[in-house]
């Protein structure tokens, strides 16, 4: 149908994050084109586990690396998280249903030719080194962003 | 004038509910149509007190319903709610003023033909039976919500 | 380009205010026209701390005035605030890039011609003065909220 979606991932948290890749999977699925682009706390979605460093940072860069979370599975809830027991009974539920969990939502959007963009500015700020996020991700200006947006047929800021 | 406004009701506060549902009424009066999508935490806005029930369902399933608000006026503020004490406060602020409560704004909305639909996926997980909802709400799966989103001339993620 | 960005600031953290001002500066810099709204929390953005009074104001209201923070720098961040720790960890790291802070993103939005309207109906609940807002902040309805919305190209809940 030629659409086209633009999800401004802001917040970095487990449900919000489940939300905009759910509707990120059901817009491929309908051949809506999709843009993702992650500021913020968003930015601890796409970082790749794998590359994480503490090396060349500063003492606040590295104070954030130890109290942020590690990767997708252990993004907190925005509500009821009670230290991670209420993330970790949400994941039961979404397993008792059958349904996919946030990291199965997240390489499912890696396949299906999702533009990840990363925030240039937080990028900077976070002190996050272009290696430790993931390879496809591509690191753009807010006005690069605000253009591809303001061509969208829908933007949320989630 | 034919516009049309479709919100996503993620979060499921006290305050932001009342943001929607103001912004839902005051569309309706000036004539444009709103769809409100349910997901996740706003599913307790939809919520019919009348009717829910413990019966059928996995211990994960009772404890959400256990700790969670048991009807629209027990949804915490996003902020200062310290323990319930700041959304009475507000709840009393709104009084003075002798401007409506969130409940009138909810009844309000099912007055004035907005369309109410849940998120199939989120009713699952959480465990919800579709007659604990509100009788008119509708349940659909993220790719309607999109469809119907995408011919809106407006989209917010609240 | 003749687009148009309508932002509904409703939040009033750190950190989604620095969002909204960032992009807001961004679209005037590509000539994108700007309209900001702000409404509950997103108020505290915009109060003139010069200003504030306490006088002629109820209980609640006075509480209000007091358990909130004092101006955009006093915000808190809508995660790992840790008693506004976090909020100056995170200033400094902007500092360490050399980037602006949020009073400068702030007095750059009143310097781009951006638009700033405020809630009526959360002036009135929280019970402020006109007065106590940034001179050029007007106090209008939701209704009108949504018909600049409407005919804007993006529309945000931030």
């Amino acid at each position: 149908m030629g659409k086209k979606l633009n999800l401004l991932m802001f917040s970095g948290e487990y449900d919000k994050a489940m939300a905009g890749l759910i509707l990120a999977n059901a817009a491929r699925d309908i051949d809506v084109e999709v843009t993702m682009f992650f500021a913020f706390w968003g930015l601890f979605l796409i970082r790749d586990p794998e590359t994480m460093t503490l090396e060349d940072k500063t003492i606040y860069e590295k104070i954030m690396d130890v109290v942020t979370p590690k990767g997708p599975e252990h993004l907190p809830l925005s509500r009821m998280n009670f230290s991670g027991l209420g993330r970790m009974m949400l994941e039961e539920m979404i397993e008792d249903q059958g349904a996919p969990k946030l990291i199965h939502f997240l390489k499912g959007a890696r396949k299906k030719n999702i533009k990840f963009y990363a925030c240039k500015l937080s990028v900077e700020i976070m002190g996050f080194k272009p290696e430790e996020l993931l390879p496809e991700v591509e690191i753009i200006e807010a006005s690069a962003y605000l253009k591809d947006a303001l061509e969208s047929d829908m933007q949320l800021f989630i």
